[in-house]
Formats: structure tokens, sequence, C-alpha cells
């Protein structure tokens, strides 16, 4: 059955798809009647049927909860300093989001040569992953923020800084289950020693993620499968 | 200091660089006397310097042996079933060889919709990570071929096929340190239930990765991330 998503569905109610998932119904050739998932991007999904349908509106009626948004399950938040190549965090993001991973956020540090993000079509692409690999739960996209701001916010998590330096101990080593894991990844030519030791003061742990050179999308990457692999 | 392709260099001796780092010296404005790093992709690094360099060849003279191949490291092979869209298995293999893969044999599947691959686009992939990762050992990719084919060749390593299918055993679990592995993974739309008979009649055992539905691309890089983690 196809899935469509619509955010603020409530179970029990009528409600309009937006324009996006319109046009979708309309290719499928769906009708009146027909029977179509719906997730809310909150991690509910609900079993709804189709009222009205013409070139401008679809109502649907959401007639039952099939999955409740999971609550207290471990979170993964990689603040992450976006490349040159904007595909390549696209990829991250679409990889990132079928691995796992629950909160991104883009951060500015000395060396990122990108300082701007364009935050619609990292959405887009994070919606498009939550649909094919079946996520009902869309991971949230901050704003980008410069790094020295972000590392000062509070958090509950576990806080890591993956460092391209010798004799760290390894994040799979220190990433514990059933436990918020934050996970600092820094810019094309690494962080700078100041950002690093800034990172510490605010109490993040340096980790290394291995001996592989990996570019930072595929280090994003990497940091999911720990986290995934950690909490199967 | 930079790093070129010098397939089949001995130590102690004179090498002709192959034509397409020989354009790679002129972009970088080398000159004779220059030292370079060189590595053959077997595994070997090499200190070396441009004894003679014209528009049509570059000479070198290979004056120490700066890594050698590392032996009896266990391997990864994975054969994989290339997707419909090239660029996700180009993603993949650049991914793989940044994060860890021995050898790559493409394999055409009941519901393979691509049955072709150009070899040479994705060796020019694989050589690009290496040099980008600091890998010395370019990743083997085979001939493509068929799953029939492919599953009946004798192999040493613990033979195990990913597939989406409830109550198998997780691969991080079973995929023993310091061992050669070869996993199989499939088409979109997954194996027939037919091959995954017969990769069992021949000694495959079934493993899951796990509960999120990947892309086969994302797959392969799942896999290639356990075995580097298993074997950090």
């Amino acid at each position: 059955m196809n899935l469509f998503y619509a955010p603020g569905a409530v179970s029990h109610q009528h409600y309009s798809l937006p324009d996006s998932e319109l046009h979708h119904l309309h290719v499928l050739r769906m009708s009146v009647g027909d029977e179509v998932k719906v997730f809310d991007g909150l991690g509910n999904l609900f079993l709804a049927r189709i009222d009205a349908l013409d070139k401008r509106q679809a109502l649907i009626f959401v007639a039952d909860v099939l999955q409740s948004g999971a609550l207290n399950k471990p979170g993964l938040h990689l603040a992450i300093a976006p490349p040159k190549n904007i595909e390549r965090f696209e990829w991250f993001a679409e990889k990132a989001c079928e691995i796992g991973v629950d909160v991104i956020t883009p951060i500015i540090c000395k060396h990122s040569e990108r300082k701007e993000l364009r935050a619609d079509r990292i959405e887009k692409v994070l919606l498009a992953a939550c649909k094919q690999s079946l996520k009902y739960k869309i991971p949230t996209l901050r704003p980008i923020t410069s790094f020295e701001n972000f590392v000062q916010q509070p958090t509950q998590a576990l806080k890591f800084i993956a460092w391209c330096a010798d004799e760290q101990v390894h994040l799979k080593d220190v990433c514990t289950p059933r436990q918020d894991v934050l996970v600092l990844i820094g810019p094309e030519g690494d962080f700078d020693s100041a950002e690093v030791k800034q990172a510490i003061q605010n109490g993040f742990n340096t980790v290394t993620l291995g001996s592989s050179r990996l570019r930072l999308e595929t280090a994003g990457i990497f940091v999911s499968c720990i986290f995934n692999l950690n909490n199967q």
C-alpha cells in the first residue's frame, strides 16, 4: 500500500493532504474510496481512506492508528560541517536517515568552506528517504549554526568530537547502548585545535573513527552505523 | 606530499608513470627533482623522485619503500547486484573503498534490472577513493557474473547472504573478527527465494542487517562498516 506524508495528521479525523502528496496521488491514479497509509513524520503511522479527490485537494479520513511514535528510544544527534559539494551532504542525509539519525545540525567551523545551506533541499531528501526506508519519524534538521555557539548548548546526551588524531579512544567503545549520543564531525581540513579545546572545555570527549581516513560525509554515515549497531 | 598511482612499480627502479598521472603532475606544476609518493595499488607505498618530465612522459626513480602491502589481513568480499541507477553503485564503490572492502563482484540476480556494468568507470572511482583515503591497496573489481555461477565458486571465507526476512541472526553477531568474509547483497526487490535456497545449499548462512530497510548500496556500505568495526 502506498505511503503518504501527512504532517499534523491526528487519528480519526478528516485531513487535507499537502500539495506535494496530491500530485503523487494523481500520478498513482488513485481514486475516492482507495485506502492509503499516511505518516506524520513524528513516528505515527495511520490507515486512511480517500474521501474526496480533485485537482486541487485530497481529503482523507484517518481511520486507524497502525503504529505510534516510539517514545524513550535513544537518539543520535549529528552536528556536521557541510562539505563544499552539497550533493555529498544530500547523500549523507539520505544514508544517515536510512541507517538511523534523529537530529542533524549543520555547523560552521573555522575551516568550513560552506557557510550556508538550503534547508528545504535537505528536508526534501530526508522525507524521500523516510518514505523509501519506511521510517515514520523524519530526522529534525536544525538551522545552521556556528561551532562556537553549538558546543555551548546544554544537552543530556553523551558528547563526542570525532577528531583525526592518534591515540584516541574509538567511538564504538564509548558509545554506550540505550543512551542519547551527540557527535561532532568537522569540515574538510578537520577541526582547528582551538575548536577541539573549546569542545573539551564544554564536556565533549575526543574520539577516533579508526585508522581509515574518511571523507566527512562518510564519517557521518559511519557514526550512524555505530549507533545503529549499538542499539539493535 | 602528492600521491601518484604507479601500477607495477618495484622498489629501486626507473619507472614511467601512466598518462593519467602525467596529466596530474603537470596540473600540479611539478618539475624534475621533486619528490613524490607513489603506490602500486597492491598495498605498497614508495618514495620517488622525478627524473625526467615532458608532455609525453614522466620518469621517476623509486628511491625507497615507505610501506609494504600488509599480508594476512582478513578480507571482505562483497558480491552485490548493481542498482538501475549506476551513480548509486559508484557511490557505494567509493564509500566501501574508504571504509574498507577488498573484493567487489557485481552479480546478476533474478530480480536484477541491470545486467551489465562499465568496469572502467567503477575502477576509476576506486582509484580516486584510494588516493583520497590514503589506502594503497585498490579493491579488486571482478567481472560481472550470474548469481548461480557465483555461489558455486569455492572460497575459504565465511559465507553470508543478507536477506530481508524476519528472525534472522544479525551479521554483526556472526561476522567473526580476523576471518575472511563474503557477503551477498541482492537487487532492488531482493533475492528470489529460490536463490536464497541455492545459496544455503552452497554453504551460505542467511543474515539480517537489522530492522532498517536499507537501499542496496546502503546495505553494502553498512556491511563494510560491520567488517571494519569487527577488525579494528
